[in-house]
């Protein structure tokens, strides 16, 4: 498989087709030469090596329905799924999914159907639009959102694991076209009205700056176009946000959680309108638990033994909500 | 007067003398050359003329322990004085002060001194010091500072209306040194660690993210170095920050109050150590108000007519907090 | 027609679908957009309504052997010859050709065809070949090398007018591919070795720095690429090369006219090898005359009236060689 | 000695406090640290080390009349001149001088004097002058310069030995001003007309595009600014330009050597006037000769040995011309 710029020659080409997301060319192709280049050393030789085996492994047959399924059963040979089988594993940890590939049962930490259940009645219908999602992971929701015939898929997230399991993913597929994965973070994106859904799931709260996470959002919309955040949550009023000292159920990198009252205050203050609150939920660990594939801790271990309503860190327990706005 | 990079002649030689400025020179005289080049046109020729003017009345008087006091009463005449004041006056609004110039008393919306007052024996002493004052505004303070011995004191503020009083005021001392104001936001500056005490005063409120300005006085700062934040704050707990949905005491532009719990879990957050709160105030309108020189409603209109302890919007009346905190 | 970035949707695709041009994408389209912005106003409107004007005279009929023909005689009514001939003569002067649309015979100053039949048995054949043309013009030769097989043609040329000369031409072909024009200078381009042949016909006296000319063509060029060199040259040895005190054959402009010794002599000591000198003609007036099309002075004027071996400056009448030479 | 942008300190002040220089800032620093930064490494460290040595060697004994002498020979003991002219052969090879110091005669391969000697009497006098030395090599003639009474004396070249030599004897006067090295190309400085003489000597028969250095000259002086350009030429008219296949006289990097005329007319057409060719001459032994500092071969090796009047590769012997010219 090219490890050059050429390797995402097609998605360029469908961007080049695409008379609103032309422009996104006047920078990309230079960040993902970059990103080809820096990594030239380390993983990614070997990473590649295993790409280029599973591309031996290749149907038409496809589902995106629940889980994404890709070849069937009997297609390929026990020896073979046993061989695919451990050039998937190269790249865990597998924490979104699930995949069915070729028979095999890819179970990762997150039940990410679970969540795209939640949200898909309450959005604007898919279809015919270009979509992003930020912080898409390995991309399990890009192939749900393709599903519904979105025009053109977008998926940014910039670590290194997640882009090779995409590719995996994707190489499996014949004649797969309108779904894209770049290794690359927000701000990477130049200000111009490309997408009619952008998705921010799980990013939020990550975020040393949520305000100008909202704007950017804002400013990659088309007029009337809709934003979908899903984000953690705590009880309170519009004046209500969590820092965590350090660690919120032994994730680390948490700045902001806000009320839902104070994040829609901040949409407001940004500039969206039509904000809806759909959905919460407290996650439970038919939804988040280590798997063989994602070999680490899971949700049973953030939570205080003693009671479940807390975290470890003695902080309320993570419940998450679905909000829709829309970009003036 | 220069109305190119040779404005900036004398205070470009001092960063050059210092050893721990010097890398400021990497990216400062190309800003400051933009800054001149970008306002050639509007009213920049106009208020240079009135500089001109300004600068014929200049004395060896002066003195920094109050007021700021340059000349005096009988150094110049009553026609003068007309002639003087009426090119200050071109500069206004002067909400910072007060100055008294060749017996002319000039006063500014806010009565600094009464901050400088809370705050001068509550922070590490400024002599021999490095300092940056972060939107300082027309520059009041640096005088202050300066008088306390400060090695070198630079103020930014990116109005162009408070570098011309700066420079009104510092055209008028004979031989003076040590004492900058440059054209900048916060983000111009390399991250070096040039300054031993950093003031960000009135200013954490305006920003987007409060937290990536934290951050970037932590990287100013020399090991050890001392940050003076001045800053509203609301009565709360650590989960409290105040976002107002438009104005916030006629104020715009206000993004976040936190209350001194939350603000003090951001400082640590950010790996600032020694953080303490060395005093609270309400502002009472005989530290704001308006002024013939100010020209502008002040504080009185700010608050609720029937109930002083509530803004005009209904949100808690303006309460500030000075904290100091050490950079590792 | 779309006025920005995709006005090259079709031209930036094909990039992306080779793997040796792909790379250009790293720069070019931040490069076109800035075109399209700087020219948005002055005559690009103009000149864009009546491409949209010819647009509408679209033919499958083409031959590119000797004429650059499109459509047929009777395909179109006289009164639409007029209407199309009148917005072909909005992009006037039209310097080189000949062109032959829908029966209108577009004679240009040159006939660029003469050029073409004294290189085309002395270069490397063009079939299958990746081509750029630098100082392409109106882009009458790129047709010459599509008709030869070429795999992909692309022309440089920073003249706005040659820009949309070109593009009316394309605009009247349907179901054309393989053949591009982009406003640019060769400095644009990345030093990526991207080509197999380079041509750099009548460019080389207007560098004032033919050595750097050379490099970066030889950079451009895949190992064993060959550069095409057609130039203006002067009677003398290796140390023979003529710089105009003014004008040359009232061309302005023009830096270094070398012997042919001298240009080998350059050629060799950039690094190229299997240099060979083809073929040299003097140019007569059944090459370059003035033309209705063209609108101005021609060759008849640029000799000495009493002595056609000189220029009216009173250097050596123009003489013009062909040299082909390989890059390692 | 400091190894960062404090190196540089008194540089950058002085540069700072002249109205024509001070837009040099704009991009000097940067500049200037990048070296800093890039050179970190390799023999730099080990260089800074023996220039610390250097340093404790000061005297305010000094003439720059013809040697460069600095320091009297009883100023140090025999033991310590061994010690000093230990550390300055590590910056060898010493190509420029003579240099005497402490009564040490640092012999260098060139004497540089002989064509100061040459040229001083032709150019516009040096007295109250902002100069700049392209490509002054360890900056010999930029101490001629000063004792002249310039103003400023600024010499580039990008060779870092040339850096160290040049500091090492700066270091050794007490009280030093007005004098530079930085080591960059012609093509670091800003367009900007910041000098009243510019010497390009030994420089232009190195570059590639000798008419941009001119251009680059005329944009960097004053409007009636003095060029002075010393450089070998070859016999011959004004269409005469000898390239060599390869070395010329044993050096390598020559590309353009003109005839007297050829540069004549060079200088026309980048806008020069006031053309005047001062003085030719060849060199001989007495000029150019390996030396025990010099270490390296010196001319006798690079002329034909049975033919005087020829280079080693069959080329004219070394002329030599000064002319000046003045910018519109």
């Amino acid at each position: 498989m090219n490890r050059d710029l050429s390797y995402f020659a097609r998605d360029l080409q469908e961007l080049a087709s695409d008379p609103d997301l032309i422009r996104w060319l006047t920078v990309l192709p230079g960040q993902l030469e970059k990103f080809m280049l820096e990594n030239e050393h380390g993983d990614f030789g070997r990473w590649f090596k295993h790409l280029d085996k599973i591309a031996r492994y290749r149907s038409s047959h496809r589902n995106f329905s629940s889980y994404v399924e890709i070849g069937r059963d009997d297609e390929i040979s026990e020896g073979q799924k046993k061989d695919l089988a451990n050039s998937l594993m190269q790249y865990a940890p597998w924490r979104k999914g699930p995949y069915r590939l070729f028979g095999i049962e890819l179970e990762s930490e997150w039940r990410s159907d679970k969540k795209w259940d939640r949200l898909i009645n309450n959005i604007a219908p898919l279809k015919g639009r270009r979509i992003l999602d930020i912080g898409c992971g390995n991309g399990y929701h890009l192939w749900r959102m393709l599903n519904e015939g979105a025009a053109q898929v977008c998926g940014i997230d910039p670590c290194t694991n997640y882009f090779f399991q995409f590719a995996a993913i994707r190489t499996m597929i014949e004649n797969i076209s309108g779904i894209h994965f770049f290794p690359l973070a927000l701000q990477d994106l130049p200000d111009s009205r490309m997408f009619d859904t952008v998705f921010s799931m799980g990013v939020i709260y990550h975020q040393k700056s949520p305000i100008e996470h909202l704007e950017k959002i804002r400013k990659l919309l088309v007029p009337g176009g809709q934003m979908v955040l899903e984000t953690l949550f705590v009880t309170g009023d519009s004046s209500t946000v969590l820092t965590p000292e350090d660690r919120y159920a032994r994730m680390g990198n948490i700045w902001f959680i806000p009320s839902i009252d104070a994040l829609s205050l901040w949409l407001r203050k940004t500039g969206f309108r039509d904000i809806k609150v759909h959905n919460t939920a407290v996650t439970d660990s038919s939804e988040q638990h280590a798997t063989g594939w994602s070999c680490t801790e899971s949700l049973d271990d953030f939570l205080d033994p003693e009671n479940p309503k807390l975290t470890v860190e003695g902080y309320e327990a993570p419940q998450r909500v679905i909000i829709t706005a829309v970009s003036p």
